[in-house]
């Protein structure tokens, strides 16, 4: 036996107990606010067509997908690495019929053929919610506090939300500032990657002040109304104010109007979560429109793998109880029906604390060891 | 948009609301039933080498798996369709200096590439639970008794144990009734076959009483312990007894000494799950030794499925809390905290009805509606 067969592929991990323990906590936690706020869980299966799931996707994507044929149809399936695509078939084919707003959640393992410079992972947890049918500012602020509340009982601190508009250039460009159509694509690259020169290089001068127009959500609104004399954003920057005000002091908010990367596929709103001590992104969501159906929705996904490892190194120990080979087997059950956890003996010699055990029973009393 | 882009292949299926629900509270129920008797979850990757898995489980499950190349390793990969190998590559690998006997469980989805006329689905909840370092009478009591008491917190009603004893005609062939290597395969397959005329001729005529012995546990012993008139198979007829007792009055018991039919893993015990008004089996397991380490363990694995499928039909509708647009936010953080499910309206004409809700906030009461 080769001992190289036992190593993973790079970028894919075993969970042990520990950490294990904690993805579980963290999953379970997540589905249960997602759930108490109506949010229904359903289980799209791990591989689909590639087709299918590629419609609803950024090419880009699509490529990382691992792929393969399949045998019975002769076409090709992929491994899911992203579950919203997944959600939005279930919303558009067997839950069409659902009134909206249809409040849908799930949860599970995604896994992508290369991971990159600030994730190697190539399988991740991916959990998240999709509110379908609305994309309005009362969608996006249930669904900006339902993330601040699944991540809160997740057990992350410290949370922050950064909120975009993915279509304020387009927006802009199309009435207050006049942009070519060649135009566009350059100053909207230069806003992201805040590069005034380049900026004004490539026509969009005009775009300057929102440069500035970042940081608290408080003050960037305000100096976004200023750059807004002729009020084309009026009603975004309306939508964010309530946004603000659903989720006043559950989390640090701020705004920078021109981010785009990673927001490809949202309308007119957009917002990253973070957690202190937690590096990068915690997760990210936005208004959209589904890929076929056109249908508004809005929703968030969270990726809570960093959460896990930190989480995971302070993951407590546990009582267990030490149930000798010849004990009450009712009495065994009545104390796991209680909340203990035992570990039975096998053997006469069974040592309770190499086993982890912290209590042992002795007759029908449960003693310290 | 091409609708046939909306189907899944074959053999896979969205689990939508109902039914995500029932395998969501089954899988959970589960692993509190295997995380309260001792048994750590562990959570493998969804992907792995496929020379690894392969050189844990039988060739021909191998070559149903999906596979793929790495672009990272250039090696072939595998997605995986049994858990059990993973678990026995941690207890070799990770988990390799950790004190024996060590508890492990686990739940997650598998696939494989084809069904099969049993079962057309191509991918399954499978969990389950190891003791790894132990393959004697007690740690088959504990198994089987933590397999049952696992499908009595699943819901099964009614569970019935099937015993076997895989390796039977090996032991009974290398003694008492000796045959020559090139018979030992026929018998074997005989009285899988339960062939009477077929055994005779293939020179089993020793082993033909071993038909009748089979039926519920007592009895069935009782006729296997008249054949084993040289005491060979005493030690397993003691260990079969001990196990019984261990479960008496949980589950209907019988023994079907020969059968092998997805036994050809185990060593010297096997047995089979079932449940009323389940279709088939619900899982199986026994004892074995794990490829490579030749580490001695004992286990089993549920394929939940039929039992979501029934459970899941009698799903009960669950209460749920309408809020109105405006409502006092703390006022529903507490009902939520206290156990309510809400659904928040997005505009003043939301239907409560037509959403599910079977309450609505009124200023901070709760109305039925």
């Amino acid at each position: 036996m080769d001992p190289a067969d036992d190593l993973l592929p790079e970028g894919l991990e075993d969970r042990l107990p520990q950490s294990a323990a904690a993805a579980t906590r963290i999953e379970n936690a997540a589905l249960a606010a997602m759930d108490a706020h109506g949010y229904d869980r359903v289980r799209p299966p791990l591989v689909e067509f590639e087709k299918s799931m590629a419609k609803r996707m950024d090419g880009l994507l699509t490529r990382n997908m691992f792929r393969f044929v399949d045998p019975r149809s002769l076409r090709m399936l992929a491994l899911r690495s992203d579950m919203t695509v997944q959600v939005g078939r279930i919303a558009a084919t067997g839950l069409a019929a659902v009134p909206r707003p249809l409040r849908l959640c799930y949860a599970g393992l995604v896994a992508r053929m290369t991971g990159d410079m600030l994730d190697p992972r190539r399988e991740n947890l991916q959990l998240g919610a999709e509110l379908i049918g609305s994309d309005g500012a009362n969608a996006a602020a249930e669904i900006v506090e339902l993330a601040i509340a699944t991540l809160e009982a997740a057990g992350a601190r410290g949370i922050s939300v950064d909120f975009t508009l993915p279509d304020l250039v387009d927006t802009l460009a199309a009435q207050e500032f006049p942009l070519d159509a060649g135009q566009v694509a350059a100053v909207r690259r230069e806003l992201d990657a805040k590069d005034a020169g380049a900026l004004v290089a490539a026509g969009g001068e005009a775009y300057l002040p929102l440069l500035y127009a970042s940081g608290p959500v408080e003050d960037a609104l305000a100096k976004l109304a200023t750059i807004d004399a002729g009020g084309v954003l009026a009603s975004r920057i309306d939508a964010l104010r309530q946004i603000a005000a659903r989720v006043d002091g559950r989390a640090r908010l701020t705004l920078d109007p021109t981010e785009r990367h990673g927001f490809e596929y949202q309308s007119w709103f957009g917002f990253t979560l973070y957690a202190d001590g937690v590096r990068g992104a915690l997760g990210r969501g936005g208004t959209y429109t589904i890929g076929g159906t056109e249908e508004p929705a809005t929703g968030f996904s969270l990726y809570p793998e960093r959460l896990i490892d930190i989480v995971s190194s302070d993951e407590p120990g546990r009582p267990a109880l030490f149930l000798p080979i010849t004990h009450d087997r009712d009495t065994a059950r009545r104390l796991r029906a209680e909340g203990w956890r035992t570990v039975g003996a096998l053997t006469e010699s069974d040592d309770p604390a190499k086993l982890g055990c912290t209590h042992r029973l002795v007759g029908d009393a449960v003693e310290a060891i």
